[in-house]
């Protein structure tokens, strides 16, 4: 169940209004990496967790319903920087069919103008929030990831935090109102700490990499193919060794005389590694077994309730 | 602020898996008429109303907030409808690449088949719920209106909430699970409740037919055209008065011999109405300075704070 | 089977060339509250009441072809709104690669600058209307609503006319062109007189509330519950009566309290209310034989064929 | 304006229900290749050509009005095809939640079972046609092309109507209803029809080749770039003649020696062509001048209406 | 197996930056019409034409290639375009949330003006180029069309090359820069030469008219439709000889008196065709074996591998 | 420039067809996390690495161009797994709508049965892959990131490979083909390569965390806030010291009463940690010149030039 309550967690506050900005902001409102996109990626996410996994469900609940709060926030702020807009689209009558002629000429130009910086300011929402991106994409669930898996999702919610963090830097560039800028602020540095806290809950789960189960094959797991001609570049991704399996780096610079080679690297044979096909298996069985008894010991099948509820007397 | 509380409103409960069911529930998770489309509606429409109709702001927040903790009863429907999948999906040890014969064939071709279903349960979220709707399109915000007019709005949501009903009680077709109907009977009827609730607030505001602020002409508001020949018949939309305006309908049977003798309209003369360009003229200005003076003493521009914070002893 | 007549149904002019406002109006073009989303809607529902209801099948199609009409108008104010461009485009001699440097640059910059309003009006359309909205959304299905129950239907049909009607209300700020405005006018009478029809269909059918057939259960059909904290208002959504089922509103400040007390409200006690099981049973059995006995004798499922000629001499 | 006649322009049958192709038609009703994506681009193209191509305006409206109501010819069909849904949705009774055991529940298995292959047929449109295509993507107008110039907007119909027909064929694998396959004879065949008629309007204008008005450039419009490695095919797109601009196929193996050779093509030189920086030069200038002057003068600015309406006697 | 070097095909060059225009090359990156739009298409498409038509699959695999390099020149013109926004963007310190007031504030104004021509090149991208339409519309598969039948894919082919071609045309007019005019004026050229070719490998294939298998019926092929009344306009498209099919043009002015008059078509006798029954019996049953034939002998299903490796001495 | 070999990297094979996993397969050619994400997601990130970090864009372009070899790869085996639809379609005559009674009707209901699977592989590729998820969504630019920042796309990407990895490993268990699950191996394997990859770039810039430039506030970014009632659980996100500014976890667990307290968080004091205003601003002032200056001189503004050819003797 979830409670809304009307102070906001941080003071939001705009100096005058701006039509522009509130543009911009639209992006962390209803774009792809705005705060919806984060509440619903972990609300999603927290679905398979719930039993399995509660600690990261409480935790992923605790941060979803944080973005409700900031998506509420960066509303807020938009709705404020439109300040105007809806007063002006209640005062009708004079542009009404009777009057073929306008007074105010220029004021209307002007206002007319800031419309169009997104013309649904102006028609369809009138001075309010709307909710789609920069660029009137309307709000997408093609934007979250959920994957039933937390070496996965974290990984995701990593990601995520990333991408909203430096879209709010972005941000600070288009606007001198410091009382915006306060909140832009609050708001960046809330991702910078969930990033940390999902970075905490990934390693709080062992071993996770590779994600998921399975161990990739040693013999495709450390080459580096070098399909892009004409300069010539190191760095560690291929050359010593790998950053989580540790196996050292192979550089194939025909990939095409290499797969005539071995029967398209059917007959291939591994270098630079130590894992076997026989550790591999191991490896594989031991955390299937592991893994799936632990949901199948917290999800039992038979007349499931979500909630246990606790008789308190009248 | 949002705030998450573990207990759900209504006892979900589910006496065993079905992913079937699973898949049309998605339609109220992530699809058209879904309780996220009712919660961002009501949610995104708030922010108009915040200040010029805080009460309306104060139901659409209460309401708002309920359809999100129904978003997460139903997709704890659905979750606990798919229960086993995800176990499963855990269990990858005997379907890696190194095992090239199956043991348990005809349980695994059971297993597909119920997978395929919706083919994402059992790929991309392995057991758990997706925001799509039941064909899978992910949720989008061009699902869901706000006018920041609440004579629009009020009536929007009216129509959300009939939809929102009927597709739950086309649900119940679907399920033998006597909880799972439980469920469906509790999220159908607070979608009738809610009905009457805007429709209760649409009628706090006077006038609010036609909705917004400018009234038709009388010329075009009273004439029922026939553009669809071959049967006749009859009904009151084309007898009789006209259910608000109280206009006597006519009806036009030749929209081209029609637009030809008045130069496409523009000399038509009204019939069957009271109204007259005076009266039109007045009720515009009159609801221009009522309604735009109130959004603007409500709204001022000038450093605004969205929420008063008390001072509390620490 | 359509015809279409050239002559439009009201005078189309447009006084000179608007690129800006042609951008607004796309709105009503291809966007989610326009014509063709009015027109689609309408056509798409009827199908369903063809045999069960041909009165209202009739109106739906009167309505649909005039809003096709009306598509075929707004389209014509952009195409006129847009006069130049095209003619500009296929002047492109002075623009090939042959020619480095450009002659009359001033008002070419003044050109570019129009043509960025919507930069596919000048790259893509070259100066013609397009399908889409003012943001350059593609026109999408999912903006219209049909679900075979004209208790449902209409009042979609009613939330879509005012909406409709209110974004051409807001649009008449945007222009001064008075003959522009002179088509706005008629546009916007006409959703004004839709609404009405569609209120009057509605009405043709008793009893049209809850839409469909199934009635909500008294035990959580008149409760308000406050989840929006830190405010207090009333209004007539949880103090009186309810407006269609006239039941007392009860209002609940602690969801959790109380699901905690009733076992997730399964335990709950109806209160503020006459209606009981048995009154309810005895109303879904009897709207469940009315309503499908109307549709099942309507439409009978062998050799069907959709419209019988009439055998004329030739 | 459009008128609709009750009458459809062929028989449309169908012998016995088949919720599954009633799915597969749906394609053509709201699918990519459809009847409302031939409707819709001929409509909107024709907006371009109605003062400069008037005779093509004209056949652009009669081929779009008559797609309208192929969409209802395919509309009705899939109505037809899905007759009984409905009737069983209206007969709620049982399935409410006072009746937690089933009875028929053989019936209701098979019922749900035809319901899933579409599942919004069973839970939105309860039985009734859908604005989406076979796999449930709602119509987006993205699928339609205009582009303002008939050379370019004739060859996108010849193709969208080469997809259509080849869909109508395809479908035919897929009924045993002989009334069905009539209907689908009927449409296909009209696609053909269409196709032709494109092609003679397309021949109209002289030249058309290039589409539009820029000649490309003779060094880079007769080369073949060999860019697929390891099998060598000869066709005629690499040997003899160029089919519309008659220059001699030129084959470069090896683009980075070219590259590397011409300082990226600035200085490569001509092969195998007649055409001249002049004579290029010379069909810009005079196509410029030719259709930008046709444009112009069949459009003027000022005071436009769209309609001439005659003033008849009342 | 792709490979990609570093030299594009074309020296692609930028004399300053120009976000206005690098908005507008949007269009041919991430468009409908844009290079991915072509290079997806022609690969998609080559798939069903692998063993079948492997001389029409190395040509589509060879333009596929082509147009991925396209797609790279397009972006480096847009990516240049927008230089200095990136540099800008890394240069945070004083616009943090220490700082309330700006130094160098018309600076900034310019740089947000410039900007907010798309404004997710100022906060998504930060001055890079971005897989969407000048409207801001992700790219979507939407827009490619393949229907495993060179006879429509081809001719889709060719729409999809005019239509690239236009665009290109349409893009000179709005830059003075006279190297991005340069690769304009290669990437339309390369238009053109695709059309012919793809046009001369349709016409490899015999007949190719209707498009697929299947022969239209003789009594709906060559009549004209005329359903859009005002005006008379005759043309090839309804007198004469149809273009493929050489029949004689039939017109039809009432559309409903021919349904009525004939069972809906039913009893039409076909006129103006040489076309029976019987020959298009025979053309559909030679086709059909011809071409099923040709398929599967192409195509067996038994243990198939993509590619044969050449193995090669080490 | 990208060229295509015929050589796939792997050797990609397949024992008989299955359209059924066909379907399933479908979500990594396009879908969300498939290999088209993954090669235009790298090769779109590239542009804003080419001059500033010239080694890093060597690497996004040799896996950007290993992806696009690998979606041949997938769609080489859904193709594969097709076979025989395609030849079934171009087998057309005893479907035509001459052959009212079927033969084969057995053979055919299984056919149908198949082809429902996704029903666009009968009625609109015939047989051939499509550019969609196994729902039927066309693919979609909104799952690509590229946020012009290392920092913050190698974080993208890691997580992008995550999800890409999880989806092979979940598509073992919906096959028993030796034979593809050979290539399931190696595709989920280099998921894991590309992942380590991007992780070892992503650790050649220091600092890399907070991704982008600016520091978070100090007040605010080791605050656990407690937004999700009902449950306690501890974690390393709460608890002890924060996973890269290595500052002391706080927890809040009334966010109103903080809020109402310090003025919004105004006037909250950072405690846990050791950042200060000073050391922060210190920091964003260091990183803001470092980096603009990297970007800036290698990114001159005036006459570019994307590739510097190499004059070779011809």
């Amino acid at each position: 169940m979830f409670y809304h309550v009307k102070e906001t967690q941080f003071n939001v506050r705009v100096s005058k209004p701006d039509p522009r900005f509130a543009r911009l902001m639209l992006e962390q409102f209803g774009g792809a990496n705005g705060e919806l996109s984060a509440a619903m990626q972990y609300f999603v996410q927290a679905y398979s967790c719930k039993n399995t996994y509660p600690e990261i469900y409480d935790m992923l609940m605790d941060i979803a319903a944080e973005e409700l709060g900031h998506l509420e926030m960066v509303g807020a702020t938009i709705q404020m920087l439109l300040t105007g807009i809806n007063g002006e689209m209640k005062d009708m009558h004079e542009n009404a069919e009777y009057n073929g002629v306008m007074n105010g000429k220029a004021a209307k130009e002007e206002f007319i103008h800031e419309a169009l910086v997104n013309p649904q300011f102006g028609i369809i929402s009138a001075g309010s929030v709307i909710l789609s991106d920069s660029n009137g994409n309307p709000w997408t669930a093609a934007y979250i990831s959920a994957n039933s898996d937390p070496t996965v999702d974290m990984r995701s919610n990593i990601a995520s935090e990333s991408r909203a963090k430096i879209v709010y830097e972005y941000l600070f560039k288009y606007t001198d109102d410091p009382w915006v800028k306060k909140t832009l602020g609050f708001l960046m540095t809330r991702e910078i700490t969930h990033y940390q806290q999902f970075e905490a809950a990934l390693q709080t789960i062992e071993p996770n990499f590779p994600p998921g189960i399975l161990q990739g094959n040693q013999k495709y797991s450390n080459t580096h193919y070098n399909m892009s001609k004409g300069d010539k570049y190191n760095g560690p991704w291929k050359e010593g060794m790998s950053t989580q399996l540790k196996e050292e780096w192979q550089v194939c610079d025909d990939a095409v005389k290499q797969a005539d080679e071995t029967n398209g690297l059917l007959d291939l044979e591994p270098k630079g590694t130590d894992r076997t096909d026989k550790s591999i298996e191991d490896l594989d069985k031991k955390l299937s077994e592991e893994r799936s008894t632990k949901v199948r010991e917290a999800n039992p099948e038979k007349d499931q309730q979500w909630t246990q509820f606790k008789k308190k007397k009248k």
